[in-house]
């Protein structure tokens, strides 16, 4: 998607060790207009899949599953990341590695909000190692749902998380592929 | 704004204590479009006060921060409840007490996205002691902005929040303002 392959090659800064600061318009600061438009193009990719739901984790998720959902007529749920206590006592939890926290994060649902024979969308900010998409992908086949696509604002495909969601067989899509972070460059896989 | 407030009305749960469950719409499962309709209404509410950014508190202030922005045409900032490595390590950082969490919670934003000389508008979900919104005022302050109104989307008016941001002398709008939470009753103060 050009308007964010722009963006990104315009305020992006590689801070190094595959980190990608984005915090000028994703996540610390947004700008809700690219994010409008990051969500209107998931929503056409995705038109055919037949989502009933989709499914985040907080933070940096929700932006862009918010305005997805809006374009697709969908609620939206963002996995937790601790159990408030307007939640009920039994929830759906499941544990992952956090790149940019050095540690271990719990993702939590209500089961109030995932119920079985839901076709979930999964929309998160990055594709990296997988991992966090992985937590969620965990937690809607307990509750007995079903991933049926995957889109990401930006994929590191030097991380390896493609990969690590193809035994899944479900579309994946990102709408920045960024293929290389060597020095100081940011390289996509589109250039 | 009638939409919220019969929303509240068929979903919203009281469980006692002054907390209201509203986490089928607002803050774990969202409605994008309802999020929408809170947005262009603030957006209403708010067009004459010259905002030139949006500020709020993550996690749940970012729904309705986000769609008030798109209407407005203005940036969004979330505070961060901890410090990413993305951040400069000089950063602006208050201490709120948090009623939900029973405990004090940092709230952090770089001063790459505060500037002196904006004009704030904070949006958040609830206003209820007000003690969240104050920390965003201290962060705003000490960034050398002005705030310039306050909007939430859920105003609990027993628990004062509405006094304390009374020195502040500037429009303070709630789209639904709960009166009384006696039993398991939610009164509204336009009922």
């Amino acid at each position: 998607m050009q308007v964010l392959i722009d963006r990104i090659k315009r305020e992006g800064k590689n801070l190094g060790n595959g980190i990608l600061k984005v915090d000028g318009f994703i996540n610390h600061q947004v700008d809700p207009v690219l994010m409008d438009a990051c969500g209107k193009e998931f929503s056409q990719r995705f038109s055919h899949i037949g989502a009933t739901k989709i499914l985040t984790a907080e933070i940096s998720g929700i932006a862009p599953a918010l305005t997805t959902g809006f374009h697709m007529g969908l609620p939206v749920v963002y996995a937790r990341k601790s159990k408030p206590i307007t939640m009920p006592d039994q929830v759906f939890l499941t544990l992952t590695p956090s790149h940019t926290k050095g540690r271990t994060v719990e993702l939590i649902v209500s089961p109030e909000f995932l119920a079985g024979g839901e076709r979930i969308l999964i929309i998160d900010d990055f594709l990296a190692s997988g991992a966090t998409i992985l937590g969620l992908v965990r937690l809607a086949k307990t509750a007995g749902a079903n991933v049926v696509a995957i889109g990401t604002l930006i994929e590191k495909s030097f991380e390896g998380g493609r990969a690590a969601l193809d035994h899944l067989e479900v579309p994946v899509e990102s709408l920045a592929v960024v293929s290389g972070m060597e020095g100081d460059q940011i390289n996509f896989a589109d250039d």
